[in-house]
Protein backbone atom coordinates (compact mmCIF):
# COMPACT_ATOMS: atom_id res chain seq x y z
CA UNK A 1 0.00 0.00 0.00
CA UNK A 2 1.21 3.30 -0.51
CA UNK A 3 -0.27 6.70 0.35
CA UNK A 4 0.03 9.10 -2.40
CA UNK A 5 0.26 13.16 -2.05
CA UNK A 6 -1.08 15.80 -4.65
CA UNK A 7 -0.65 19.48 -4.86
CA UNK A 8 -3.54 20.78 -6.89
CA UNK A 9 -3.51 24.21 -8.51
CA UNK A 10 -7.10 24.88 -10.07
CA UNK A 11 -9.30 27.73 -11.60
CA UNK A 12 -12.59 27.20 -9.85
CA UNK A 13 -15.21 29.50 -11.67
CA UNK A 14 -16.57 26.82 -13.40
CA UNK A 15 -16.78 23.85 -10.31
CA UNK A 16 -19.17 23.62 -6.92
CA UNK A 17 -16.64 23.70 -5.00
CA UNK A 18 -13.74 21.07 -4.62
CA UNK A 19 -15.65 18.47 -2.43
CA UNK A 20 -17.85 15.80 -4.56
CA UNK A 21 -21.21 16.34 -4.94
CA UNK A 22 -23.89 14.41 -6.42
CA UNK A 23 -25.17 16.20 -9.91
CA UNK A 24 -22.80 18.84 -9.92
CA UNK A 25 -18.68 18.80 -10.88
CA UNK A 26 -16.52 19.55 -8.61
CA UNK A 27 -12.48 19.58 -8.33
CA UNK A 28 -12.35 16.37 -6.58
CA UNK A 29 -14.99 14.58 -7.93
CA UNK A 30 -13.22 15.46 -11.82
CA UNK A 31 -9.95 13.76 -9.89
CA UNK A 32 -11.54 11.38 -8.81
CA UNK A 33 -13.02 10.40 -12.20
CA UNK A 34 -9.50 10.43 -13.84
CA UNK A 35 -7.75 8.38 -10.58
CA UNK A 36 -10.27 5.64 -11.28
CA UNK A 37 -9.47 5.00 -15.03
CA UNK A 38 -5.52 4.94 -14.32
CA UNK A 39 -6.36 2.18 -11.46
CA UNK A 40 -9.37 0.76 -12.79
CA UNK A 41 -10.76 1.08 -9.21
CA UNK A 42 -12.60 3.81 -6.99
CA UNK A 43 -10.35 6.07 -5.69
CA UNK A 44 -10.86 8.16 -2.50
CA UNK A 45 -9.03 11.66 -2.24
CA UNK A 46 -8.88 13.54 0.82
CA UNK A 47 -8.60 17.16 0.45
CA UNK A 48 -7.30 19.42 3.37
CA UNK A 49 -9.16 22.37 2.11
CA UNK A 50 -12.74 21.97 1.33
CA UNK A 51 -12.83 25.18 -1.04
CA UNK A 52 -16.29 26.35 -1.68
CA UNK A 53 -18.28 27.23 -5.42
CA UNK A 54 -15.89 29.78 -7.28
CA UNK A 55 -13.10 29.56 -5.28
CA UNK A 56 -9.35 28.84 -6.51
CA UNK A 57 -6.77 26.91 -5.40
CA UNK A 58 -2.52 27.43 -5.90
CA UNK A 59 -1.64 24.61 -4.20
CA UNK A 60 -4.51 22.30 -2.64
CA UNK A 61 -3.31 19.36 -0.63
CA UNK A 62 -4.79 16.08 -1.17
CA UNK A 63 -3.77 12.45 -0.80
CA UNK A 64 -4.97 8.55 -1.41
CA UNK A 65 -4.07 4.94 -0.79
CA UNK A 66 -3.36 2.85 -3.24
CA UNK A 67 -1.51 -1.03 -4.08
CA UNK A 68 0.44 0.15 -7.15
CA UNK A 69 3.52 0.79 -8.48
CA UNK A 70 3.22 3.66 -10.89
CA UNK A 71 6.13 6.34 -9.84
CA UNK A 72 4.32 9.48 -9.10
CA UNK A 73 5.95 11.69 -11.68
CA UNK A 74 4.39 8.98 -14.16
CA UNK A 75 1.17 9.68 -12.22
CA UNK A 76 1.32 13.15 -12.20
CA UNK A 77 1.73 13.23 -16.23
CA UNK A 78 -1.44 11.00 -16.85
CA UNK A 79 -3.55 13.19 -14.83
CA UNK A 80 -2.50 16.23 -16.27
CA UNK A 81 -2.91 14.50 -19.77
CA UNK A 82 -6.61 13.53 -18.70
CA UNK A 83 -7.64 16.48 -16.73
CA UNK A 84 -9.28 19.61 -17.75
CA UNK A 85 -7.47 22.30 -18.19
CA UNK A 86 -8.88 24.72 -15.58
CA UNK A 87 -7.11 21.52 -13.01
CA UNK A 88 -3.01 21.29 -12.78
CA UNK A 89 -1.24 18.79 -11.00
CA UNK A 90 1.50 20.21 -9.49
CA UNK A 91 3.09 18.08 -8.04
CA UNK A 92 2.80 14.12 -7.07
CA UNK A 93 4.45 12.25 -4.36
CA UNK A 94 5.02 9.26 -2.14
CA UNK A 95 4.33 10.12 1.61
CA UNK A 96 3.85 8.17 4.66
CA UNK A 97 1.48 5.71 5.35
CA UNK A 98 0.15 8.24 8.28
CA UNK A 99 -0.11 11.34 6.26
CA UNK A 100 -3.37 12.63 6.17
CA UNK A 101 -4.12 15.87 3.77
CA UNK A 102 -6.78 17.05 6.60
CA UNK A 103 -6.09 16.27 9.72
CA UNK A 104 -2.44 17.17 9.73
CA UNK A 105 -2.48 20.64 8.26
CA UNK A 106 -1.22 22.76 10.69
CA UNK A 107 -2.06 25.67 8.90
CA UNK A 108 -3.85 27.66 5.96
CA UNK A 109 -3.12 30.63 4.04
CA UNK A 110 -5.68 32.16 1.85
CA UNK A 111 -5.48 35.06 0.05
CA UNK A 112 -8.55 37.82 -1.52
CA UNK A 113 -7.82 39.69 -4.14
CA UNK A 114 -10.06 42.91 -4.57
CA UNK A 115 -9.67 45.07 -7.67
CA UNK A 116 -10.11 48.75 -6.49
CA UNK A 117 -10.88 50.79 -9.30
CA UNK A 118 -13.97 51.01 -11.47
CA UNK A 119 -12.44 49.31 -14.62
CA UNK A 120 -12.14 45.41 -15.04
CA UNK A 121 -9.02 43.62 -15.84
CA UNK A 122 -9.66 41.44 -18.60
CA UNK A 123 -6.67 39.27 -17.53
CA UNK A 124 -7.42 38.46 -14.22
CA UNK A 125 -10.94 39.15 -14.26
CA UNK A 126 -12.08 35.39 -12.89
CA UNK A 127 -9.86 36.09 -9.89
CA UNK A 128 -10.65 39.24 -7.94
CA UNK A 129 -13.58 41.05 -6.74
CA UNK A 130 -14.15 44.49 -7.75
CA UNK A 131 -15.10 47.42 -4.85
CA UNK A 132 -15.40 50.66 -7.28
CA UNK A 133 -15.24 52.56 -4.31
CA UNK A 134 -12.74 54.43 -2.17
CA UNK A 135 -10.93 52.05 0.59
CA UNK A 136 -8.99 53.79 3.42
CA UNK A 137 -6.52 51.45 3.58
CA UNK A 138 -4.73 52.03 6.90
CA UNK A 139 -7.99 51.81 8.79
CA UNK A 140 -8.39 48.38 7.16
CA UNK A 141 -5.20 47.45 8.45
CA UNK A 142 -5.94 48.63 11.83
CA UNK A 143 -9.30 46.39 12.15
CA UNK A 144 -7.67 43.78 10.82
CA UNK A 145 -5.59 43.35 13.96
CA UNK A 146 -8.57 42.42 15.85
CA UNK A 147 -8.92 38.84 14.29
CA UNK A 148 -5.40 37.79 15.13
CA UNK A 149 -5.19 35.42 17.66
CA UNK A 150 -7.36 32.61 19.31
CA UNK A 151 -10.92 33.82 18.59
CA UNK A 152 -14.20 32.91 18.76
CA UNK A 153 -15.43 33.13 14.87
CA UNK A 154 -19.07 32.50 15.52
CA UNK A 155 -20.26 35.71 13.92
CA UNK A 156 -18.20 35.19 10.89
CA UNK A 157 -19.60 31.26 9.75
CA UNK A 158 -22.04 30.79 7.36
CA UNK A 159 -25.05 31.81 7.50
CA UNK A 160 -26.39 28.30 6.59
CA UNK A 161 -24.25 27.05 9.19
CA UNK A 162 -26.65 24.10 11.04
CA UNK A 163 -26.23 24.10 15.00
CA UNK A 164 -22.86 23.73 15.03
CA UNK A 165 -21.90 21.56 17.95
CA UNK A 166 -18.27 21.88 17.10
CA UNK A 167 -16.53 24.45 18.56
CA UNK A 168 -16.08 27.99 16.37
CA UNK A 169 -12.90 29.12 18.05
CA UNK A 170 -9.82 29.09 15.64
CA UNK A 171 -6.17 30.79 15.72
CA UNK A 172 -5.89 33.17 13.03
CA UNK A 173 -1.90 33.77 12.61
CA UNK A 174 -1.79 36.54 10.36
CA UNK A 175 -3.98 38.78 8.77
CA UNK A 176 -2.19 41.05 6.05
CA UNK A 177 -3.68 43.68 4.07
CA UNK A 178 -1.60 45.04 1.27
CA UNK A 179 -1.78 47.54 -2.19
CA UNK A 180 0.04 46.83 -4.93
CA UNK A 181 -1.41 49.60 -8.13
CA UNK A 182 -5.60 48.70 -7.88
CA UNK A 183 -5.02 45.95 -6.46
CA UNK A 184 -6.16 45.35 -2.83
CA UNK A 185 -5.09 41.45 -0.72
CA UNK A 186 -5.98 40.36 1.98
CA UNK A 187 -4.11 37.12 3.15
CA UNK A 188 -5.21 35.21 6.09
CA UNK A 189 -3.48 32.62 7.67
CA UNK A 190 -5.18 30.46 10.24
CA UNK A 191 -5.34 27.40 11.84
CA UNK A 192 -8.37 26.01 10.62
CA UNK A 193 -11.08 28.39 8.47
CA UNK A 194 -15.51 27.87 9.79
CA UNK A 195 -17.54 27.79 6.41
CA UNK A 196 -17.45 31.35 4.79
CA UNK A 197 -14.86 32.91 7.76
CA UNK A 198 -12.56 34.27 5.11
CA UNK A 199 -15.24 35.77 3.09
CA UNK A 200 -16.99 36.69 5.78
CA UNK A 201 -13.88 39.05 7.49
CA UNK A 202 -13.07 40.21 3.78
CA UNK A 203 -16.69 41.40 3.38
CA UNK A 204 -16.52 42.95 6.88
CA UNK A 205 -13.39 44.91 6.07
CA UNK A 206 -14.52 46.37 3.22
CA UNK A 207 -17.27 47.68 4.40
CA UNK A 208 -15.32 49.05 7.13
CA UNK A 209 -13.06 50.23 4.34
CA UNK A 210 -15.62 52.07 2.49
CA UNK A 211 -16.90 53.63 5.21
CA UNK A 212 -20.15 51.44 6.24
CA UNK A 213 -19.15 50.05 9.05
CA UNK A 214 -17.76 52.77 11.51
CA UNK A 215 -14.10 52.12 13.30
CA UNK A 216 -13.57 49.49 15.96
CA UNK A 217 -16.73 47.19 14.11
CA UNK A 218 -14.14 44.08 13.79
CA UNK A 219 -13.70 43.47 17.39
CA UNK A 220 -17.03 44.66 18.32
CA UNK A 221 -18.52 42.22 15.95
CA UNK A 222 -16.18 39.51 16.86
CA UNK A 223 -17.60 39.66 20.56
CA UNK A 224 -21.39 39.69 19.62
CA UNK A 225 -21.13 36.06 18.48
CA UNK A 226 -23.81 37.04 16.05
CA UNK A 227 -23.24 36.23 12.26
CA UNK A 228 -25.90 39.02 11.22
CA UNK A 229 -23.98 41.55 12.61
CA UNK A 230 -20.53 41.08 10.42
CA UNK A 231 -20.79 42.23 6.51
CA UNK A 232 -21.83 40.76 3.83
CA UNK A 233 -19.54 37.28 2.38
CA UNK A 234 -17.40 38.99 -0.34
CA UNK A 235 -17.62 36.77 -3.37
CA UNK A 236 -16.21 33.48 -3.74
CA UNK A 237 -14.20 34.46 -6.94
CA UNK A 238 -11.78 36.51 -5.29
CA UNK A 239 -10.62 33.55 -2.84
CA UNK A 240 -7.66 31.43 -3.28
CA UNK A 241 -5.69 28.89 -1.26
CA UNK A 242 -2.35 29.69 -1.18
CA UNK A 243 -0.81 26.99 0.47
CA UNK A 244 -1.63 24.37 3.54
CA UNK A 245 1.63 24.20 6.31
CA UNK A 246 2.10 20.72 7.82
CA UNK B 1 -16.59 67.36 -34.04
CA UNK B 2 -14.05 65.26 -31.46
CA UNK B 3 -11.25 62.89 -31.87
CA UNK B 4 -11.48 60.36 -28.76
CA UNK B 5 -8.55 58.00 -27.96
CA UNK B 6 -9.66 54.89 -26.00
CA UNK B 7 -7.21 52.56 -24.78
CA UNK B 8 -8.42 48.90 -24.46
CA UNK B 9 -7.66 45.81 -22.63
CA UNK B 10 -8.83 42.55 -24.16
CA UNK B 11 -8.29 39.05 -23.61
CA UNK B 12 -9.02 37.50 -27.66
CA UNK B 13 -9.41 34.06 -26.57
CA UNK B 14 -13.17 34.15 -27.92
CA UNK B 15 -12.60 37.10 -30.64
CA UNK B 16 -11.55 36.59 -34.03
CA UNK B 17 -9.47 39.12 -34.28
CA UNK B 18 -9.72 43.06 -33.76
CA UNK B 19 -10.92 43.79 -37.21
CA UNK B 20 -14.37 43.82 -38.09
CA UNK B 21 -15.33 40.64 -39.94
CA UNK B 22 -18.79 39.56 -41.82
CA UNK B 23 -20.10 36.71 -39.36
CA UNK B 24 -17.24 36.20 -36.60
CA UNK B 25 -17.06 38.51 -32.81
CA UNK B 26 -14.03 41.07 -33.37
CA UNK B 27 -13.43 43.63 -30.74
CA UNK B 28 -13.74 46.26 -33.27
CA UNK B 29 -17.20 44.96 -33.85
CA UNK B 30 -18.33 44.58 -30.23
CA UNK B 31 -16.62 48.13 -29.54
CA UNK B 32 -18.22 49.49 -32.98
CA UNK B 33 -21.70 47.79 -31.75
CA UNK B 34 -21.99 49.53 -28.15
CA UNK B 35 -20.72 53.28 -29.36
CA UNK B 36 -24.06 52.93 -32.14
CA UNK B 37 -25.83 52.07 -29.14
CA UNK B 38 -24.50 55.50 -27.15
CA UNK B 39 -24.55 57.76 -30.17
CA UNK B 40 -27.41 56.70 -31.89
CA UNK B 41 -25.11 56.61 -35.42
CA UNK B 42 -22.25 54.08 -36.89
CA UNK B 43 -19.30 54.81 -35.57
CA UNK B 44 -15.66 53.99 -37.60
CA UNK B 45 -12.80 52.98 -34.88
CA UNK B 46 -9.46 53.05 -35.95
CA UNK B 47 -7.02 50.70 -34.20
CA UNK B 48 -3.19 51.02 -33.76
CA UNK B 49 -2.50 47.52 -34.61
CA UNK B 50 -4.84 44.46 -36.57
CA UNK B 51 -4.55 41.88 -33.91
CA UNK B 52 -5.01 38.50 -35.02
CA UNK B 53 -7.82 36.07 -33.78
CA UNK B 54 -7.24 35.00 -30.14
CA UNK B 55 -4.38 37.28 -29.32
CA UNK B 56 -4.66 39.72 -26.40
CA UNK B 57 -3.65 43.51 -25.82
CA UNK B 58 -3.42 44.92 -22.65
CA UNK B 59 -3.01 48.60 -24.63
CA UNK B 60 -4.62 48.55 -27.77
CA UNK B 61 -4.97 52.27 -28.89
CA UNK B 62 -8.19 53.20 -31.03
CA UNK B 63 -9.76 56.87 -32.14
CA UNK B 64 -13.16 57.92 -33.78
CA UNK B 65 -14.43 60.97 -34.40
CA UNK B 66 -17.65 62.02 -33.28
CA UNK B 67 -20.44 65.14 -33.41
CA UNK B 68 -21.23 65.02 -29.30
CA UNK B 69 -20.66 66.52 -26.00
CA UNK B 70 -20.28 63.32 -24.26
CA UNK B 71 -17.40 63.78 -21.72
CA UNK B 72 -14.94 61.02 -21.95
CA UNK B 73 -14.78 59.55 -18.74
CA UNK B 74 -18.50 59.30 -18.94
CA UNK B 75 -18.29 57.35 -22.41
CA UNK B 76 -16.02 55.40 -20.73
CA UNK B 77 -18.12 54.46 -17.41
CA UNK B 78 -21.35 53.40 -20.38
CA UNK B 79 -18.89 51.61 -22.75
CA UNK B 80 -17.79 49.18 -19.83
CA UNK B 81 -20.82 48.93 -18.54
CA UNK B 82 -21.95 47.52 -21.46
CA UNK B 83 -19.25 45.52 -23.52
CA UNK B 84 -18.55 41.80 -22.17
CA UNK B 85 -16.36 41.54 -19.19
CA UNK B 86 -12.88 40.68 -21.60
CA UNK B 87 -12.90 43.59 -22.98
CA UNK B 88 -12.11 46.80 -21.11
CA UNK B 89 -11.32 50.68 -22.46
CA UNK B 90 -8.75 51.50 -19.32
CA UNK B 91 -8.97 55.14 -20.43
CA UNK B 92 -10.97 57.44 -23.19
CA UNK B 93 -9.39 61.35 -23.49
CA UNK B 94 -9.36 63.87 -26.11
CA UNK B 95 -6.95 64.17 -28.54
CA UNK B 96 -5.94 66.87 -31.57
CA UNK B 97 -8.31 66.28 -34.58
CA UNK B 98 -5.30 65.22 -36.79
CA UNK B 99 -4.68 61.90 -34.32
CA UNK B 100 -4.73 59.03 -35.79
CA UNK B 101 -4.50 55.85 -34.19
CA UNK B 102 -2.75 53.82 -36.96
CA UNK B 103 -0.70 56.16 -38.78
CA UNK B 104 0.70 58.27 -36.46
CA UNK B 105 2.02 54.72 -34.48
CA UNK B 106 6.17 55.12 -33.85
CA UNK B 107 6.27 51.81 -32.03
CA UNK B 108 4.47 48.73 -31.13
CA UNK B 109 5.33 46.40 -28.22
CA UNK B 110 4.46 42.93 -28.08
CA UNK B 111 4.64 39.87 -25.51
CA UNK B 112 5.20 36.03 -25.96
CA UNK B 113 4.65 34.18 -22.98
CA UNK B 114 5.73 30.76 -23.34
CA UNK B 115 5.54 28.28 -20.15
CA UNK B 116 8.75 26.24 -20.29
CA UNK B 117 7.04 23.21 -18.14
CA UNK B 118 5.11 20.03 -18.66
CA UNK B 119 2.81 21.26 -16.09
CA UNK B 120 -0.05 24.34 -17.02
CA UNK B 121 -0.64 26.93 -14.77
CA UNK B 122 -4.48 27.09 -14.65
CA UNK B 123 -4.49 30.81 -13.53
CA UNK B 124 -2.81 32.04 -17.23
CA UNK B 125 -3.51 28.95 -19.68
CA UNK B 126 -5.18 31.47 -21.53
CA UNK B 127 -2.30 33.63 -22.00
CA UNK B 128 0.79 31.56 -22.56
CA UNK B 129 2.12 28.58 -25.35
CA UNK B 130 3.40 25.53 -23.25
CA UNK B 131 6.76 24.74 -24.12
CA UNK B 132 7.98 21.21 -22.42
CA UNK B 133 10.98 21.09 -24.03
CA UNK B 134 13.93 21.96 -22.42
CA UNK B 135 15.35 25.69 -24.07
CA UNK B 136 18.89 27.02 -24.36
CA UNK B 137 18.47 30.61 -23.36
CA UNK B 138 21.43 31.87 -23.56
CA UNK B 139 21.18 30.59 -27.63
CA UNK B 140 17.99 32.40 -28.13
CA UNK B 141 19.07 35.52 -26.48
CA UNK B 142 21.81 35.53 -29.28
CA UNK B 143 19.83 34.35 -32.20
CA UNK B 144 17.60 36.96 -31.14
CA UNK B 145 20.09 39.66 -32.20
CA UNK B 146 19.93 39.31 -35.85
CA UNK B 147 17.02 40.38 -35.90
CA UNK B 148 17.28 43.75 -34.89
CA UNK B 149 17.88 46.42 -36.70
CA UNK B 150 16.34 47.74 -40.31
CA UNK B 151 16.04 44.03 -42.25
CA UNK B 152 13.70 42.76 -44.47
CA UNK B 153 10.98 40.18 -42.96
CA UNK B 154 10.15 38.07 -46.09
CA UNK B 155 10.92 34.93 -44.39
CA UNK B 156 8.79 36.02 -41.54
CA UNK B 157 5.51 37.28 -43.06
CA UNK B 158 2.26 35.44 -42.91
CA UNK B 159 1.93 32.37 -45.21
CA UNK B 160 -1.09 33.04 -47.32
CA UNK B 161 -0.08 36.86 -47.20
CA UNK B 162 -0.67 37.20 -50.79
CA UNK B 163 1.54 38.83 -53.23
CA UNK B 164 2.53 41.89 -51.49
CA UNK B 165 3.65 45.08 -52.92
CA UNK B 166 4.60 47.04 -49.81
CA UNK B 167 7.75 46.54 -48.54
CA UNK B 168 8.35 43.77 -46.10
CA UNK B 169 11.52 45.91 -44.69
CA UNK B 170 10.67 46.70 -40.40
CA UNK B 171 12.65 47.98 -38.22
CA UNK B 172 12.77 46.13 -34.62
CA UNK B 173 13.91 48.51 -31.52
CA UNK B 174 14.38 45.55 -29.31
CA UNK B 175 14.19 41.63 -29.37
CA UNK B 176 14.28 40.80 -25.40
CA UNK B 177 14.52 37.26 -24.10
CA UNK B 178 13.83 36.70 -20.37
CA UNK B 179 13.17 33.62 -17.75
CA UNK B 180 11.32 34.66 -14.55
CA UNK B 181 10.88 30.84 -12.88
CA UNK B 182 8.81 28.73 -15.56
CA UNK B 183 8.20 31.48 -17.85
CA UNK B 184 10.11 32.48 -20.82
CA UNK B 185 8.89 36.40 -22.46
CA UNK B 186 9.94 37.15 -25.70
CA UNK B 187 9.23 41.32 -25.91
CA UNK B 188 9.66 42.55 -29.90
CA UNK B 189 9.38 46.04 -30.25
CA UNK B 190 9.39 47.60 -34.03
CA UNK B 191 8.07 50.09 -35.99
CA UNK B 192 5.74 47.98 -37.64
CA UNK B 193 4.71 43.76 -38.00
CA UNK B 194 3.90 42.12 -41.05
CA UNK B 195 1.27 39.51 -40.83
CA UNK B 196 2.38 36.83 -38.24
CA UNK B 197 5.59 38.62 -37.95
CA UNK B 198 6.02 38.63 -34.16
CA UNK B 199 4.98 34.50 -34.03
CA UNK B 200 6.95 33.77 -36.85
CA UNK B 201 9.94 35.14 -35.01
CA UNK B 202 8.82 33.56 -31.67
CA UNK B 203 8.12 30.16 -33.30
CA UNK B 204 11.47 30.10 -34.73
CA UNK B 205 13.64 31.38 -31.68
CA UNK B 206 11.71 28.28 -29.93
CA UNK B 207 13.16 25.98 -32.59
CA UNK B 208 16.61 26.98 -32.42
CA UNK B 209 16.27 26.82 -28.62
CA UNK B 210 15.14 23.24 -28.22
CA UNK B 211 17.76 22.03 -30.85
CA UNK B 212 15.47 21.51 -34.00
CA UNK B 213 17.04 24.32 -36.04
CA UNK B 214 20.86 25.07 -35.83
CA UNK B 215 22.74 27.82 -34.23
CA UNK B 216 22.80 30.69 -36.73
CA UNK B 217 19.13 30.13 -38.01
CA UNK B 218 17.95 33.59 -37.27
CA UNK B 219 20.13 35.43 -40.04
CA UNK B 220 20.39 32.78 -42.72
CA UNK B 221 16.70 32.40 -42.64
CA UNK B 222 16.03 35.88 -42.56
CA UNK B 223 18.76 36.31 -45.70
CA UNK B 224 16.50 33.63 -47.74
CA UNK B 225 13.68 35.81 -47.86
CA UNK B 226 11.49 33.09 -48.10
CA UNK B 227 8.87 31.86 -45.60
CA UNK B 228 8.87 27.94 -45.79
CA UNK B 229 12.55 28.41 -44.11
CA UNK B 230 11.28 29.35 -40.97
CA UNK B 231 10.09 28.03 -37.47
CA UNK B 232 6.18 27.65 -37.04
CA UNK B 233 3.95 30.31 -36.41
CA UNK B 234 3.74 30.37 -32.25
CA UNK B 235 0.11 30.15 -31.27
CA UNK B 236 -1.82 33.17 -30.87
CA UNK B 237 -2.58 32.80 -27.18
CA UNK B 238 0.96 33.47 -26.33
CA UNK B 239 0.55 37.28 -27.98
CA UNK B 240 -0.13 40.33 -25.84
CA UNK B 241 0.01 43.98 -27.43
CA UNK B 242 1.64 45.66 -24.27
CA UNK B 243 1.66 49.37 -25.89
CA UNK B 244 1.70 51.54 -28.84
CA UNK B 245 3.91 54.41 -29.04
CA UNK B 246 3.01 57.55 -30.77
Amino acid sequence: MRNICLTIAYDGTHYAGWQVQRNARTIQGEIEKVLKRIYKKKVKLTGASRTDAGVHAEAQIANFKIESGIPPNKLQLALNSSLPDDISITSAKKVPLKFHAQFDAQKKLYRYSILNSRVDNPFLRRFYHKVPYKLDMPLMRKEAKAFKGNRDFKSFQAKNAFLERKSTIRKIERVAVRRTGDFVYIDIEADGFLRNMARNIVGTLIEIGRGYLPRGSASEILKRLDRRKAGPTAPAKGLVLIRVQY
